[in-house]
């Protein structure tokens, strides 16, 4: 693929050291785009200033949707090298996702490099911050100017570029989750294993009264039974009962996450067993009341790792591990950091350096 | 509300008569757009010359999908009065789908002067000929500039207008529907009653494979026992058996229709018995079998009415009425287009003159 290269004219001012990032606050000076049309396929790769996308009202991803993105990260080493993260990953889940809504894909290849040159050509972007990095947000999203319900005829590949703070600026902290009974994120036969714009539109609103109620994300149940454990908020979530891990299949309701499977890969390599199955939420709470629930956290590429303290299910409530981040919880995230962040020897193979 | 006037200097040359118009092929000369911003609500409602919108490429309607629409018409009579049908039914049906996506509502007064102040503006662009009709297509989205999945700090909602052509250029004719198994439209809990963008993105990978099928439409099974009848393609669905009338009740998984309401009103002023309910397939193929299903179509406002002539589930297929318009499907289509453009006295009170 070539990447044709526009820098801006003007740079913008770089957040200064030790100023909070936040996520999503900053967007750096160029963005990739480039162009599919039906008959031409992908052409015009471009890194150019980051701007405006001028949008005709009548462009079909403002009426129906048709959008999928993904998340992943650069991280700065101690010996200033540029690492990325299971790139790869990323761009088979897109092509997944993007089958499934009827778009074009882009090759693995195409994808990786464009997020390489992209972060090569903004390196003094990636912050050094013990705990920054630079999020990577690439996304599709269909262009033609529509108002019948078809697979578009046009769309545009975009990715950007965010400095972002640490997650914990104050530590690992285990946070409240509310088992959520009415709202459902995903069900079979749907687009639950996409990271398609209308699994978020749709999650917002338990999400919301979570938060009211006083609780940090909620704990998603399967759409069908109302009984089986999903995901948590916007990440995988795992459980540790008995010295085992357990964690919902991906089978067609749940994101395939990349820390999910990074996760596992660790913990199998340290010989954990790791069931990935239906786990049902009363099996859930009475392993929290007879306390041979031991840890539980979430895995997502923001986060990494968020440890659970409490479960609200119904009128019931359980805490676990006394409201403190578990051992085993700690050292995944400390060792899965010290691996992105090229402090810990990569022996799976899952760092990229960007030249 | 104030709304500003801005005038289009140059104005594009109309479709001319007798010119296919096809589905959202033409977009007449301004559009309605009004801004909300988080401690401010609605602001600055203006009709402005129809154009592209700039767009952040951070804006969250490009990432999580925060976006709602709707659909209705503006009918030109034999006497050249301009008509709207029931655009109070749109302007609460928006509510309800803004609600349930945490999303700013619009005030029903607001939605519908922003409606009929447009066409008015327009009201030159409402084509003559039979079965043709204006377009109106009013839509929000999320404009907040993040990355993070939260409800947005602003939004947009803006109102398009395209002369559309007779549905059925060549009369009212039967289509063939295939009974989806494998994918699904909505489940209980999710946004299945919401005209969301994210609905109509997951439906297009069932739509694509229906039509490499031969079937014009799918008809969308619920999605938890994968048994219940509840809309075909974007249009709620009536069946008439043993001189009955049966659809999908409104309890969270199928859309409202204005169309649906319409027809059920008409019916039942005529003495039909009308089913809410929740069908079984089985039930359904089996009353083809025995040809105790008399009739069935489709209800929306694009079409009005779609006959349905034949459905095909798994390996068993029926013909119905063989394969010809029903009686009742034709009169319901006459009765109901005939008070929309102004043909037949409107003893429902449904149509609204734009002055």
């Amino acid at each position: 693929m070539e990447i044709r290269i526009e820098r801006a004219t003007t740079l913008k001012e770089k957040p200064k050291a030790g100023e909070a990032l936040g996520f999503g606050k900053y967007y750096t000076d160029h963005m990739f785009v480039m162009d599919w049309d039906r008959g031409q396929g992908w052409h015009d790769a471009r890194i150019v200033p980051f701007g405006p996308i001028p949008m005709d009202p009548a462009s079909m991803v403002l009426h129906y949707a048709q959008e999928t993105f993904e998340g992943l990260k650069a991280y700065r080493t101690k010996d200033d090298r540029i690492l990325l993260f299971r790139p790869e990953m990323n761009a088979r889940r897109f092509a997944n996702s993007n089958r499934r809504l009827c778009m074009p894909e882009v090759a693995e290849e195409d994808f990786v490099e464009a997020v390489t040159q992209l972060v090569a050509c903004e390196k003094d972007w990636v912050p050094a911050e013990e705990g920054t990095s630079l999020y990577i947000r690439p996304f599709m999203f269909a262009t033609e100017a529509a108002v019948g319900v078809h697979p578009a005829s046009s769309y545009k590949f975009v990715i950007i570029l965010s400095p972002v703070g640490a997650y914990y600026p104050e530590g690992v902290n285990p946070v409240k989750i509310y088992v959520e009974d009415e709202y459902v994120r995903a069900t079979p036969g749907g687009t639950g294993f996409t990271k398609c714009g209308g699994n978020y539109a749709a999650s917002i609103a338990a999400q919301v009264k979570a938060e009211e109620m006083g609780f940090t994300q909620v704990l998603w149940l399967d759409g069908v039974h109302r009984k089986y454990v999903e995901e948590v908020g916007t990440m995988n979530v795992m459980f540790m009962i008995d010295n085992e891990i357990y964690t919902a299949p991906c089978d067609g309701t749940v994101l395939p996450g990349v820390t999910r499977d990074s996760i596992i890969h660790i913990l199998k390599s340290w010989g954990y067993k790791v069931n990935e199955m239906h786990l049902a939420i009363d099996d859930l709470m009475k392993a929290g009341h007879d306390k041979t629930l031991q840890e539980a956290f979430g895995t997502g590429t923001a986060a990494v790792i968020s440890p659970i303290g409490e479960l609200r299910y119904k009128e019931d409530e359980v805490t676990i591990n006394d409201f403190k981040t578990g051992e085993l919880t700690q050292k995944l995230y400390d060792t899965l950091t010290g691996i992105q962040w090229g402090d810990i020897e990569d022996t799976f193979g899952w760092t990229r350096e960007v030249k």
